[in-house]
């Protein structure tokens, strides 16, 4: 059964062990199987910070090398993009030529939450700039091109939902929709493969 | 000479093709290479945003591939974290076992920015959190754990400048300490190879 890492900022939420279990739980629906726990859930050491940190790093790294693919939650997070820590996971994932999907519980482009950020932005030359002077990407993607672009282009899926503030992190609509275009994808692919 | 891939939210600034010249011309000074132009420079096919997106990222990745080592500019970008596209690079270049540092001119841990962020922050249960109930991380890192720990635990190096606002951009401090280190770190090894 293919193994999934499933990377996302809900160890960071309130409630956050729940979040994921219940996404742990859908996979089995779908015909995959989790990664053991991430190591943000370890026992605190509180003698090293730094340290302890490091370890954590180094443990969710290894559940990555032991995943066959992932699904990266790219709801924006503490700001206008999707948490750092998952898209480092993404593109360590994706170098490593394993398939890799990823969703959003913000049905928006990059673009127009810069424009937010920013407060304005205008078209020069056909590109899109905000008031500082600083290029904002449009290219229709949910957020960096090289998130959504490294996605793409190799056939994989980013799905977007519209919810509220309140479902922001418990909707699963789009990581439902998600996990069946993975099933369709990576099943007939092992099929195929078992077949030859 | 070992090449390396400048990664950075420098193409979205004002001026950034001079910004990233003056990089690129910094690391023949350490005899190190630099890649091909980053792709987002290519000039602009208004037809089809997506598309050109897609484009882009499969020739950044090109360039990644191409390159020996990283060097990411960790500045935080149009919020409390690093560019996300630059995060993707980083994840992507250690996935591939290849040297990655970093620097930001942003001397700040993580947990004072995200402090700031939230407007306050408690300790309880000895973790740092915001008034929502989000748990900050505390590691004394410059960001999410899995950018600064992947650099420290391969013995790598993240560092860091005090910078003014007018200067976040174009002040070379932090990353000519990381060319420094970089320098000693593989032209030592590759010597070392050659005598193998």
């Amino acid at each position: 059964m293919l193994k999934v890492y499933l990377a996302g900022p809900e160890v960071f939420l309130p409630g956050g062990r729940e979040l994921i279990d219940r996404k742990r739980e859908a996979l089995a629906e779908f015909g995959f199987a989790p990664t053991r726990r991430h190591a943000d859930f370890m026992e605190r050491d509180e003698k090293d910070p730094r340290a302890f940190g490091e370890e954590i790093s180094r443990l969710n790294e290894e559940l990555m090398d032991d995943a066959d693919l992932c699904i990266a939650n790219l709801t924006p997070f503490r700001g206008i993009s999707a948490d750092v820590g998952t898209v480092f996971e993404l593109g360590y994932m994706i170098a490593q030529g394993k398939p890799a999907y990823g969703f959003t519980n913000d049905p928006r482009d990059y673009s127009v939450r810069a424009t937010d950020y920013f407060g304005s932005a205008t078209i020069e030359s056909g590109r899109l700039v905000s008031p500082d002077g600083e290029m904002i990407e449009q290219h229709g993607m949910a957020d960096n091109l090289m998130i959504d672009g490294g996605i793409s282009h190799r056939g994989w899926s980013l799905q977007r939902a519209q919810t509220t503030p309140e479902t922001m992190w418990t909707d699963l609509s789009a990581f439902r929709r998600v996990l069946t275009i993975a099933r369709d994808q990576l099943h007939n692919r092992e099929h195929h493969d078992d077949a030859q």
